[in-house]
C-alpha cells in the first residue's frame, strides 16, 4: 500500500479530532478577553482556526475501505500529537516573537505533559499564553489516557492477551464516544476538587487554577519563573501530593469509583504500587538528605515528599534543586523518573504495569529454571494462571518495551552530546536531562533553556514526543515512512 | 532438597576440577625457579596445594543419584570461580602482603579477565606474581569458554532452542573431556603464534609471554605499571590488534578451521559482526578524535584502532586514556564495552549474538505490527525459520538478560556511591567504572585503586564475579541459597 493511501485511512478520523480540538481550544480565548489581553486575540484565536481549518479538510479525504490494523491507530496518534505541537506552538512564535523551534518545544512539552520550558521569562509571559500552556498540559493529560484506554479495550497491545485468555472482557466502557464523555466529566470533577484543595493554601484563583490543570495531568508547569519555591509554603506543597498522586493513578478506578460505586484502589496493584513506590521514595530521600547531606529534619521531610512524589508521578514539580543532594540521591530520582506512574494515568516514565510485568517475567524464568526436566511452570499474572504462550508472547514485548526505553535515552544523550559540548554541564546531567524529557517528568538541572543549540532542541523534542506515546506508534510511524506500511 | 544435599549434587564435579587445577597451576613455580626469586616458592605453592586438598576433599563427598538440573551447573560454575578467586588471592596476600581484599579483588579480575589492578606498584611486583595475573587470566579465558560450549551443548540454555528446532545438533564436541582435549590444544597454539607475533615488535620474550596470554583472554593486564604506553611502541599495538580479535571470536570456528580443515569466518555472524563493530568503533573514534579533539591525524588513527577493538574485544588495554577524549566518544566506548565480544569466546559483555538476537526479535516484533490480523510472520535466525512458540521462549529469555545487564549496571553504581563520596570522580566515572567491571573489560578512568573503601572493592569484585558468568549462574546461587533450590 502506498504512503498516501494510508494517510488517507488516517485521515478521517484525525480531521474528526482536530475539529473537536479547534472548539475546545477556543477557551483560552475567554482568559484573553478576562485578563483584557487584547493583543493576544489574535495569536491565540489562530489555534482554534487552524485546528478547525485542518480538520475540515483532512474530513473531506474519503476513506478507503480496509481493516483497521494496529499500525494504522499507531501512525495516527503519533501524526496528531506532531500536529499539536506544531499547532500549539503558533501563539508564542505570534504572540511573544519566540523562534519557531523553541515555540515547537513549549507546545511539545506541553501536549507531552513534560513540564521543561523555553520560556525567555515566565512572569512577564501574558497570562493568555501561560493558561494556554497549562490547558495544553490538561488535555494532553486526558488525550494519553483515552489513548491508552483506546488501545486496551480495541486494538488490544497492552497486555490485552492476559486478560482475554482467561474469558475476561476487558472492555471497561461501552464505545470510544461512551468513553469520551465519561473521561470529561470525570476529569473535570477530579480538577474542580484540585482547585478547592489548592485554594486552601492561600494561593490566589489564578494560580490555583494553573495548579491544579497542570498537577492533576502530572505536567508540571508553573506561571512564574521561580516554580514552587515562588510561593514558599509547605502547605501548598503538601496539598499538591494528593493531586499529583491522583493524575498518576490509574483513571479506571475513577470510573469503576463514580459509575458502579465501588472504590478498589487497594485491589488495583498499579495503584498499590504507585503509592508503596512514593513511599519507598519519601523514605529513600529522607534518609539520604539526613546523612549525607545533613539538612534539619523538616526541611530534609518537606523536600523528600514532594520531590520522590514529583518524581515518581512524573509531575516534575521541583521546590529543591535535586543539584545541590549526593549523586547517589539523584541517581534514586534517575530511577523513579524512569519507572513513572501508572499505565492509563496521565503520567510518563516506563509505566508502573510495565515494571511489574517485566519482574513477573522475572520470577517465572527463574522457576522454570529451578525446575526439573519438564515440568511445566504456570504463568501468573494478577492472581490467575495465563496461558503459557500468550505469557510468553506478553512478556517479551514488554522485555522490549523496556530495552527500548534505556536504548533511547543512550541514543538521546549521544544525539545531545553532538550539538553541545558540555563544559559547565557535565554528561551525567545530560543523562538527567533526557531521562526526565524522555520520561515527561521535567525535573531540570537547568541544561534544557534557550541558549541551547537548535541541533538540541529538536532532540529533546523528538524525545518527548517518543517517551508520551511510549516509543512504539512514533517508531512505526518511521519505519512505514522509510519502508512503507505493507 | 536441603541446601547441603544439593551441594553434595556439586561437590564431586567441583572437586574433579579443583585437583586439576591444583596441577595446572604448579606452572608458575617454574617461572620463580627460573627467575630464581625463592621467597616465592611458598606463597605461589600453596595455590597448587590448596587446590589439590580441597578437590580431593570434594571428591570423597557421595554424591547422591539425582537429575541433572540447570540450576546444578549454574551454581557449580559460580562456586567455582568464586573459589579460584579466594585460592588465587593467597599469593599477593602471603607473598606481598597486599591486604585480603585487594588480594581477593586482583584475582577475581585476573579469572574474569576483566584486568583491573589493585597492585600498589606493578613494576616493583615480584615476576611469578605478574606471570600468576597473567596465568590466571589465560585460563580464566578458556574456562568459560569451555563453560559456554559445554552449556550449549549439554543443559542447552543459551540458544539451544533455537538450533533444535531445526533438528540441527548443536554438538560441535562430542563429550566434554574430547571438548577439553581439543580446546587446549587449540587455545594453546594459538597462543604460541600470539607470542611469536609480539615478539616481531621487538619486546623481549617476557613481555611478549605476558602479553600474549592476557591478549588472547582479552584480559588486558600488563607487567608494567604504565600498562602499554611503556613500550611506546605503535608496531606492537598494531600487532596486538589481530590477537585481541582472535580472542574475542567464536572458539568454534577455530575448532572448525583446525579439525574439519574449513575456515568459515565469513559465513559466522558473531565473527562478521565482531570486525564490522571494529571498523565502526575505528572510524566512529577516528572520526571524533580528528573533529573534536583536534589531536593529529596518526596519533587520532593509532588511538581508535587500538582502543576500539581494546573495548569491543573487552581486552581492556588502553595506550591513551579516554578521559582527555569528548564526553560523546566515551558514550560510544561505553556502548561497545557494553556489547562485549562473540559468545563462545573469552570475551566479556554482553555478547554479540545477544545483541543480534534481541535486533531479530525486535524486527519479528515490528513485522507482527505490521501485518493485519492473524497472519503469521515467521521468525528468521540465521536464515532458517523457527518455530514460533521457541522462538518466543528464547526471545524473551534473551531481553530478560539484557534487562538485568542494565539494571546491574544501576545497582552497582548506586551501591558504589553508597560507600564512596566521589568529589574527584564525577558519578560518570563511576557508571563508567562499573561497566567496564561488570563487562570484564578493564579500561579504567583511574577510579578504581588500592585507597577505594573497602565496602566498593566488593561490589566491584562481584560485578566482575556476576558479569563474566553472565548474571544468571551467580543469581540462581543466590536465589538458591536464600530460598532453597526446590
Ligand atoms: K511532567
Ligand atoms: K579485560
Amino acid at each position: 500500500m502506498g504512503r498516501l493511501e494510508y494517510f488517507s485511512i488516517i485521515a478521517p478520523d484525525m480531521g474528526r479530532i482536530f475539529r473537536f480540538m479547534g472548539f475546545v481550544t477556543l477557551l483560552p480565548l475567554g482568559v484573553a478577553a478576562y485578563f483584557e489581553e487584547w493583543d493576544m486575540l489574535v495569536p491565540m484565536g489562530l489555534v482554534p482556526l487552524i485546528f478547525v481549518l485542518l480538520g475540515s479538510a483532512l474530513l473531506t479525504i474519503p476513506r478507503p475501505p480496509r481493516e483497521a490494523r494496529l499500525s494504522v491507530a499507531f501512525t495516527a496518534v503519533a501524526l496528531i500529537w506532531f500536529t499539536a505541537a506544531v499547532i500549539g506552538s503558533v501563539p508564542f512564535i505570534v504572540g511573544l516573537h519566540m523562534p519557531v523551534t523553541d515555540s515547537i518545544f513549549e507546545a511539545m512539552s506541553g501536549w507531552t505533559d513534560t513540564g521543561l520550558t523555553l520560556l525567555p521569562d515566565v512572569d512577564a509571559t501574558p497570562k493568555t499564553l501561560l493558561f494556554w500552556r497549562s490547558f495544553m498540559q490538561w488535555l494532553g493529560g486526558l488525550g494519553i489516557v483515552a489513548f491508552t484506554v483506546a488501545l486496551v479495550s480495541r486494538s488490544g497491545l497492552t497486555q490485552r492477551g492476559l486478560y482475554r485468555s482467561e474469558g475476561r472482557s476487558e472492555a471497561f466502557m461501552p464505545s470510544v464516544v461512551g468513553t469520551g464523555i465519561a473521561m470529561w466529566r470525570i476529569y473535570g470533577i477530579i480538577t474542580l476538587l484540585s482547585i478547592g484543595l489548592i485554594l486552601l493554601s492561600g494561593v490566589p484563583v489564578w494560580d490555583a487554577v494553573n495548579l491544579a490543570l497542570t498537577a492533576i495531568a502530572t505536567g508540571g508547569f508553573t506561571v512564574h519563573s521561580e516554580g514552587i519555591p515562588y510561593y514558599d509554603s509547605a502547605l501548598l506543597e503538601f496539598l499538591l501530593v494528593p493531586v499529583m498522586l491522583a493524575g498518576a493513578m490509574p483513571f479506571k478506578l475513577y470510573y469503576l469509583m463514580y459509575y458502579k460505586r465501588k472504590a478498589s484502589f487497594f485491589g488495583d496493584r498499579q495503584a498499590v504500587a504507585l503509592l508503596s513506590l512514593a513511599l519507598i521514595g519519601i523514605f529513600v530521600l529522607f534518609g539520604d538528605l539526613i546523612f549525607l547531606s545533613g539538612i534539619d529534619a523538616f526541611s530534609a521531610f518537606r523536600q523528600s515528599v514532594f520531590m520522590a512524589t514529583a518524581a515518581i508521578t512524573s509531575t516534575g514539580f521541583q521546590n529543591t534543586s535535586p543539584f545541590t543532594w549526593p549523586t547517589v540521591t539523584t541517581l534514586y530520582l534517575i530511577m523513579f523518573m524512569l519507572i513513572g506512574g501508572s499505565s492509563g494515568s496521565t503520567a510518563g516514565g516506563m509505566k508502573i504495569s510495565r515494571v511489574l510485568l517485566g519482574l513477573e517475567g522475572l520470577v517465572w524464568w527463574f522457576k522454570r529454571i529451578f525446575v526439573s526436566g519438564k515440568a511445566i511452570v504456570p504463568f501468573r499474572h494478577e492472581g490467575r494462571t495465563v496461558q503459557r504462550n500468550i505469557a510468553e508472547v506478553e512478556v517479551s514485548k514488554n522485555m522490549l518495551i523496556i530495552i527500548l526505553y534505556f536504548l533511547t535515552v543512550f541514543v538521546g544523550t549521544i544525539a545531545v552530546l553532538h550539538f553541545e559540548t558540555p563544559t559547565m554541564f557535565e554528561s551525567s546531567n545530560v543523562i538527567f536531562e533526557v531521562v526526565s524529557a524522555f520520561c515527561n517528568n521535567g525535573i531540570s538541572t537547568g541544561f534544557v533553556n534557550p541558549e541551547m543549540s537548535i541541533g538540541a532542541k529538536w532532540v529533546f523534542i523528538f524525545v518527548m514526543w517518543f517517551g508520551r506515546l511510549e516509543i512504539m506508534p512514533v517508531l512505526v510511524l518511521f519505519v512505514g515512512l522509510i519502508k512503507g506500511f505493507d
